[in-house]
């Protein structure tokens, strides 16, 4: 008899027939014998309907009253879930965050879980129930509604799973796992068994939104194994855990190609001490997220002067321009170039800290396929690459078949 | 400084121009330094769906899963309302009925209040601000939400009036008060300064559906006064309080239609101990709701027969019939006649205690008008009669002429 946390995300309940659908498979595993704890997001739909109405009234409502608000998107769903196992005659009770016992900060609408208190639950199960918690939600200590922010359910279910010491997370999505690559665009792409959490985490920051960095690393603080797995069918899906020494013989876990990111280049930027902290100091506090930073070397007569391009979401470019705008002269930029029609390839795999050539293998088979590269940046277990995004899905299937095959 | 409940029903929220309204409304309140409670039910349609939602799932879902579910409704309106007056610059703040210390019992879907601690709302009114309670809503001692059943937000403003002894309670609807008569039916109908509780009471039982019984007793009980205003105009409504001498010098403060009713006959009933009983009691059993009862005198040779009308909900009458036709045979009627065109007109005030000939002035205007009565029923403040439905709005105008003007 296994402890078993399911999460189920917002299209997976997006309406009663696919709710129906949900209880379905929860009473397979409850006709097992097995204690399971459902954890359950809002509808699809629901919670930028709620958004929008708060909008309506006005444009940066609250973060208390937002949380109170949105925190009714999963309450309904637990409710409907916990119905639809009683319409297949299986005891189900449904909790609040705040019932099941998840005490967070008192930071709205990006709270963090501070412990977990399952008593109610362990009761509930004990008397045979399944149990239904409502994702993306908690309550301060004294007693505000608070939510967990982007992935927030997620991360409820690794919590829970964690705090009961669960023998099974499993994470329902409408994908059937991880893959080597996006198969709509790499048709040999396989899934894949098994993953690190470091080469999830890598994978997630990059193309690949399988799940939110968040609660892969709550996950991996924790050493809380998980599975991520489709909702749609019966398939295993991969299993994300600690790194073990077998993942090292592959050396290259997945390709990864991001076509959301701009290049933003900054020319003739004076080389001297605390200019460079001044650019990213004034994008940080504008919350432009900067992925890549290149710094090219120091050229020029009289003050020397060097360039520097770096990488933000498409949609933080505006936001970067801006800034960049307002220092343009009291910095002493000499002109500001922007490249949209990029593409951010990235290899990841831990088996890449014992294996040497990597990259000039990597920099080879693009060379091969005639790929001019922008930009490069590495970490321990991943190289990233800017190139042209006219090539880029030509550039990942390439590497896909030099790596994995 | 003054301390006012206001709440606010369904379609006065029913979109987000309307909570704007609203706030407008409470910031006047506001701004004259009183404190605000402010408690609103779930927007118009919101709580429809969601029930439409669970009985896609399951025809008769759980109890206390269906309080989960609709508390949302009415979580969703206090957060947009707080929000609401955060855009008017106003500090505001929610609390869902649990966090406004309604304790209620474990009857899930008509939950009785047991008790209210209402620390929460005093420390949040003393720091300045508006407090928003949700309606309809209440917590366990165990922590269950559950919900007050039809007319529960009512309930809440009244209960919460009562607990914090409140200066004002105003029950904000769709219409400006309580009136002589149906405006719509009696031209000359004039809107009532003050009603009492009881007056009150046999008019909700009635046609004029202002508020739920419940809600008028808790406030008879406690002897809260409260006010039924409109939300769309600045009139003064209808207080509605403890009986005072003055209000007997009017003998009749309204008159009621209902078009709701059907009339059922039994005819040759056994006439001997135990059959009305029987038959009413199944009645009962089957939750048909009988309003008049009447029976007429005993004939026939042989076991003497009579013959028993009663009037029932129009809603209820297939029920009724089915209850009837299963008794027939058992307890040996003869026949059964169904009248759906019947309309009962009643005439209530406290006033009728201590005038007499009331009953006599009612029916001699009933005659004049060429209107035959077809049952009686009497209480110490109300008279009804059965009529001919096609006649009723016409009675309704003589009656009002003849008792109010």
């Amino acid at each position: 008899m296994a402890l078993i946390v399911q999460k189920f995300g917002g299209t997976s309940v997006g309406n009663t027939d696919r709710i129906k659908n949900v209880a379905i498979r929860v009473a397979k595993y409850h006709a097992q014998g097995d204690k399971i704890i459902v954890v359950v997001s809002a509808m699809s739909g629901v919670t930028d309907n709620l958004i929008k109405l708060a909008k309506e009234i006005m444009p940066l409502p609250n973060e208390r009253e937002m949380d109170m608000l949105l925190a009714t998107g999963e309450q309904q769903t637990i409710a409907l879930t916990a119905i639809a196992l009683h319409a297949l005659n299986i005891p189900a009770v449904s909790l609040t965050g705040a019932q099941a016992g998840i005490v967070t900060d008192v930071v709205h609408t990006k709270a963090k879980i501070h412990n977990i208190t399952p008593k109610k639950i362990h009761e509930l199960l004990d008397a045979g129930n399944v149990v239904i918690v409502a994702g993306f939600q908690g309550e301060t200590k004294d007693g505000q509604i608070t939510t967990l922010g982007r992935g927030g359910s997620d991360l409820t279910a690794i919590a829970l799973a964690a705090a009961l010491k669960a023998d099974l997370c499993q994470i329902y999505t409408d994908v059937d796992g991880v893959y080597t690559a996006d198969p709509r665009l790499v048709p040999s792409a396989t899934k894949l068994a098994e993953i690190s959490y470091d080469e999830m985490l890598e994978l997630a920051s990059l193309g690949a939104k399988v799940m939110q960095s968040r609660s892969v690393e709550f996950a991996k603080k924790f050493g809380m194994v998980f599975e991520v797995r489709s909702s749609l069918n019966e398939n295993p899906g991969t299993i994300v855990k600690e790194e073990t020494k077998s993942m090292e013989d592959v050396v290259i876990r997945g390709v990864a190609l991001d076509k959301n990111q701009a290049k933003v280049t900054l020319v003739g930027v004076p080389d001297k001490p605390g200019v460079a902290a001044k650019i990213f100091k004034a994008l940080g506090d504008a919350t432009v997220n900067v992925d890549m930073i290149v710094q090219n070397i120091s050229h020029g007569t009289g003050t020397p002067q060097t360039d520097i391009s770096f990488t933000v979401e498409k949609a933080d470019l505006l936001k970067a321009q801006k800034v960049i705008d307002g220092l343009k002269k009291e910095v002493g930029l000499r002109d500001v170039i922007i490249a949209e029609k990029i593409g951010k390839l990235s290899i990841v795999g831990v088996g890449m800290k014992s294996h040497t050539g990597v990259a000039g293998k990597l920099f080879e088979t693009l060379a091969q396929a005639g790929v001019n590269i922008d930009m490069i940046s590495t970490s321990e277990i991943k190289i990233s690459v800017v190139i042209d995004l006219a090539k880029g899905e030509a550039a990942t299937k390439a590497v896909h078949a030099a790596f994995i095959g």
